[in-house]
């Protein structure tokens, strides 16, 4: 274990296999298969854990049991399970199954909030301001993504200004952290640093949330820490997108990033093994290797 | 493009693919493909290039053909063109090959140094010397590799103490640079800020060696940069080692290291298109898809 000056000294992992992972997998995962994952990442030490999504089910097959899922999930005191929302629709299916944390899911790039909410980028927070006000009455916490913030397919490199501005927005409707997606994943160390150096709000505010497409995600990961951010986004066993596709848009692995942290002596409460043979056993389910390197090489699995 | 203040402004690449790469492939490419890669490498923009060893054939197969390999290679003005050199009689052949730049490789861990060379850590001297004394009467550049810098398969972590120890009787040796070798890919970035800080020697006689074992290469790679480092080891493609094998012990992929490289705004020389055709056309040789994320995300393969 060896420290570097300046960094933190824990950090907060934001868990997002159950949730971004697995809706972004082709294997459709039988519910108790869910329940059971969330029950073992939270056994391995995972305190947040982002559970599920009501977007409608015919945009995400793969989360159409979100309702069935929470009620087969016991909650345990200390732990967050929040839930994605898009809308106020979604809201109430959080509402009736008893969430008390959800986020939202914005855009920084006309052209994804075209495509993912069919809204311009100035309208879309004319669908979250109720959604965020009504959660915030009924006494959740809310968090807000941001995706696209370093590139975007359609449009290249996105403007800094163009992310905090939404960023900045999506804090004074009332939530408490943004997540900072690099979506396609072409983001690289002095990019993830100018971006939360631009951000008034400061680091405190501030998550990362990178996909390894480009293999950049750890390397930027470590910049961000040393920028004072202390919440990294990340998927058990890197599930959700497959490495092996052209679009592969892979999130960074928790094993991957807890190997890193411990090693510079960061405090995860993570159990590393125990996630390991998570990670494991759901890619049994999934049908094919985790494309986590730790994973790999700490299961000794072909 | 996004710099970082206190990051070199120029890294140079020491390209280890057609040696340390082919050398872990299962498969045996044919001299003429080996001929062309290294001049596809070229091409690219890469200036230092490891092409192949003068160790015994029946050690390491791939690598028999050295001589005529060699011998099909127009060597162009400006570029290095090192090989490895185990010992005396590796060290004929390389010299009846008009070699002019040669490298050694050492052990920093006693586990390793009696199974790769048969001696201990202290003896490994004794056979370097002559080698190196009779390389530079002959006017060629020596480079010493170290191996097990961070951990060993059978000692678990190493000393830091005792790989300087290592480094600097290579230096006095005559040396002119040490590279340290991540082999078995453990190592986070405190250990390597740790390790290169320790060197009397200071960063620039120091290069780097990461492998992706635990995905923590280019990570490790961003902190020696900030160390002052600015020789890193890398393999066109992540060849070396199978990424789906228990034992994967892959090189940090030379276009992963460019992507972030050229994000910063280092300068390397790479055409990074080139060089990612370049390691397209060798997988089909190779038989199985590069490991590499940058190469896998810009060729748009399977």
């Amino acid at each position: 274990m060896h420290r570097i000056d300046g960094l933190p000294t824990h950090v907060t992992i934001y868990e997002v296999g159950p949730r971004d992972g697995l809706q972004n997998e082709s294997t459709i995962v039988p519910v108790e298969i869910k329940a059971e994952f969330v029950e073992r990442l939270v056994d391995a030490g995972l305190t947040t854990i982002e559970t599920t999504s009501f977007v409608h089910p015919s945009w995400v097959p793969q989360l159409a049991d979100a309702a069935d899922l929470l009620a087969r999930i016991e909650r345990r005191p200390g732990i967050h399970y929040p839930v994605l929302v898009p809308n106020d629709r979604g809201l109430d299916r959080a509402l009736e199954s008893g969430v008390t944390e959800i986020a939202i899911f914005g855009s920084a790039t006309e052209s994804f909030a075209q495509r993912n909410l069919n809204r311009t980028v100035d309208s879309q927070f004319d669908m979250f301001a109720p959604v965020v006000s009504r959660a915030l009455e009924h006494g959740l916490r809310v968090r807000a993504y941001i995706s696209m913030c370093f590139g975007d397919p359609w449009e290249g490199e996105v403007p800094i200004p163009q992310v905090v501005d939404v960023g900045m927005r999506l804090l004074d409707l009332g939530c408490y952290e943004l997540s900072l997606g690099d979506t396609i994943g072409v983001g690289t160390p002095g990019h993830a640093r100018a971006l939360i150096e631009a951000f008034p709000c400061g680091p405190s505010q501030l998550a990362v949330h990178f996909h390894d497409t480009y293999g950049q995600a750890l390397a930027n990961t470590l910049e961000a820490l040393r920028c004072g951010v202390t919440v990294v986004d990340a998927s058990a066993g890197g599930i959700g997108g497959c490495p092996y596709a052209a679009s592969a848009t892979g999130n960074l692995a928790t094993e991957d990033l807890v190997w890193m942290l411990h090693g510079l002596g960061i405090e995860t409460g993570v159990d590393l093994d125990s996630l390991v043979a998570t990670s494991s056993w759901l890619a049994a389910h999934l049908g094919r290797p985790s494309p986590s390197p730790v994973v790999r090489a700490l299961s000794k699995e072909p």
